[in-house]
């Protein structure tokens, strides 16, 4: 880990750190079009990796996948009030097709809450067809003005939930076991970040939602980030798109809907979570490349000891690499450090000849003597530990940055290195406005033990209050 | 397989007959705006099973994938002229976006050349970082006038890959790879569905490309599907966006680059190079459901020989389901057999009492009693079986229905019932004119013996000239 690092560093200026960890580590570029992304094959395996977790996770709790149009006819959008007003600002609109001036406007996406209703209402008749639970992965389109890579662009990659069910007390089950069962299990388990869990206050809910969950994770500077959410819309996009179903009485009776999404915005979360001056370090369960095994010189003896490895390593199911021994040793390390490898195997002429490798760590930087007959079990075993410590390192720094304050004051001072945790009867909607004037918002309300209250209007809530991206 | 089918026959009316069969067996749905496509979660299940399929063959092939966006500035399409003349017709834009008229119009992709290009041209820099071997999963736009349920819809998913190579020999010999090790391995170990294999002729090549190789597909009236296709762009596209790198000599020299994809089309080509009139019928290999257990009767004993059941064949690596023995025994069949399902398991009170269950094949409607111990490796083996047999019977089909003819005018008739098989020198433009007119095209060139020419001037070349979708 010597040399200096080529990253600006984070207590210098965390989103110029950012920016550079995001070029260097060739996870994406800004595309030619206001806000939009190209992301690069070394981040999109790591968005891959999250879709195939999250994927299993989401099957798991019961959904099917299915693909609903890109376009949306502007009409749909209007038909849910708060919904339309939401996303207005940020929509781009298709005039233009097939060479001809369209007849009615179209809406590329921002969220497909309304379409999918539309087909709900389709193919729900009775209370045997609920609950319906779908799942798209697509793309979606919000118009950013300050766009960042990942964190927030125009066009982004998610998956978005959506179910339909009899009645709201299902509703709510089901949108609290995504959240804590897909989104809080994997981000806890493979992300190794660990989140507070609350509810929205009202002023940050999803346009037309009756309630909205949120898990909130600590990025490195103390900010707080968005990982994933999960809405009960109540009925009011059943009204909306005549979503009925005949009950066991025989009576149509409107359903109760939820929709739920988490998005490439996770990887500018981990990146955020566990990065340092030296660049990216991924947790081993989300690593493309879990061990890269360095040839320290380009020599007979180096090379077939290096291949051994990775056929060893392969046999061991570690997803490994090898980098032959060309070009300067530093500089190579250097360049797997940014890329947050979370194990390197060094092997070098001198300790081949005592049977021995180097194996390093990532996140800590120590390093160990290993012998070659070793190699797959201790790489085995240092990745779950490393994925055990780095939630427990993560965890650590978040609650030695979360304050309980009294006073909105302290508040916004505790906010000027993490979250400050101050009782909701305190802060209220005049709270909020003051807040604002700070940059600061609460992220959400929690129950005191942690857990995710009903709703706002239960007592003795708990207000975490941050700056956010 | 009695009683009267639900769908309209295929003798009757093909077309029909495959709208019948996308919505029974609850494939699609049109979405709200012209052309769009809602990919219901059977339909979604065929199709993911097939983007896996392809994507570890294309990962296998050394492709990486990546993410490039949706939106394309107008300017860019106008780069490379034949790309331009060629898509022009098809695009949608978004004139408006963020509550403001754009200073530029953004095309939705109909295809990325051009933004990929774009980012080609940034990240390669000498021969070292040749080939560059990207893929991308993503949503494409292409206005369709005449739409129809996967076959030709407005908004299509599909896989795009996209490389650059140091010299023209590179670059067609990766092109020809991913047509025989991806595409066509795919096509017939997986859909079992044999192909012919060649060049399109010039006037059906890509907008932009030097040379298109397609697998064309017979379906069971008889006519043509291009199931994929992958072009030589030779340096049109480098030129076009500037793809230069420097060769071992140190000189800037320009790029040859390739592109090559497969949509969601293909899940139209399996409906129709399988279906009969009961509905679907899947090859094993890509049935998301490959044998269905249904409880003749909902008593205690068959559901318990039921669940034993599933439990044993999900061991045996089979995927299946259960169908309880609700609703009517005969409604239940047809609504299987319309899905398609390789292998129904019927137990039933009678046969269980004997130790047996009824296993029915869904290509060949055959039936056999089969003892309870005896199911796992009875259906292994029979679902490999199936899988080969459909192979073996979708070839001859297809040889049965290919007529060698000398003349355009007994082209014309063979081409009535299926394909003709013509000389390509008693072709040539003006007989292309001609076949036009009979709403004929030359689907492929390819060599006496089936192999892909290099190029349309090759001597002896046959023309395969068909009806198509």
């Amino acid at each position: 880990m010597a040399g200096q690092s080529v990253l600006t560093p984070q207590s210098e200026d965390f989103p110029k750190w950012y920016q550079d960890v995001v070029a260097k580590a060739e996870m994406a570029d800004n595309g030619p079009v206001r806000g939009t992304m190209v992301i690069r094959p070394y981040g999109y395996s790591i968005w891959e990796r999250m879709q195939s977790e999250i994927d299993t996770r989401i099957k798991r709790a019961g959904a099917q996948n299915a693909y609903f149009p890109l376009f949306i006819p502007e009409s749909y959008l209007s038909k849910e009030a708060a919904h339309v007003e939401g996303f207005s600002p940020e929509l781009a609109v298709v005039t233009h097709a097939g060479g001809e001036e369209l007849a009615e406007p179209i809406v590329v996406r921002p969220t497909s809450e309304t379409v999918i209703g539309e087909f709900m209402a389709k193919w729900i008749q009775s209370y045997r067809d609920l609950p319906l639970l779908l799942n798209q992965w697509a793309n979606v389109v919000r118009w950013e003005l300050r766009p960042r890579l990942f964190l927030r662009s125009s066009e982004f990659l998610w998956q978005e939930g959506h179910t339909a069910h009899a009645d709201a007390a299902d509703a709510s089950a089901y949108a609290m076991k995504i959240h804590l069962e897909v989104y809080n299990d994997f981000l806890e388990k493979v992300l190794a970040v660990p989140t507070y869990l609350g509810i929205k206050p009202p002023s940050e809910r999803f346009a037309g939602a009756t309630n909205t969950m949120t898990c909130e994770g600590m990025m490195r500077d103390g900010k707080a980030l968005q990982m994933a959410t999960s809405h009960e819309l109540g009925q009011n996009f059943a009204r909306a798109f005549d979503i009925y179903f005949q009950n066991e009485e025989g009576q149509a009776a409107l359903c109760f809907t939820t929709s739920w999404g988490s998005s490439t915005r996770l990887v500018g979360g981990l990146i955020m979570a566990h990065g340092d001056d030296h660049g990216l370090v991924l947790p081993p369960h989300i690593a493309p490349i879990q061990a890269v095994v360095i040839a320290v010189r380009d020599a007979e003896d180096v090379n077939a000891a290096c291949a051994s490895l990775i056929a060893t390593l392969g046999r061991a199911d570690v997803r490994s690499s090898l980098d032959r021994g060309r070009g300067s040793f530093g500089r190579r390390v250097t360049d797997w450090e940014i890329k947050g490898v979370p194990v390197r195997i060094e092997v070098g002429p001198r300790d081949l000849a005592q049977g021995l490798v180097s194996i390093v760590r990532r996140d800590t930087g120590e390093k160990l003597a290993v012998p070659l007959n070793d190699v797959d079990t201790t790489v085995v075993s240092l990745l779950e530990t490393m994925q055990e410590e780095m939630f427990v390192g993560a965890r650590a720094f978040r609650d030695s940055r979360t304050r309980d304050v009294t006073t909105l004051e302290e508040a916004v001072e505790a906010a000027e290195s993490g979250f400050a945790r101050l009782a909701w009867d305190l802060v209220g909607e005049k709270g909020e406005a003051r807040l604002k004037t700070e940059a600061l918002t609460v992220r959400c309300l929690q129950r005191a033990d942690g857990s995710i209250p009903a709703d706002e209007r239960e007592e003795g809530l708990i207000a975490i209050i941050a700056k956010s991206y």
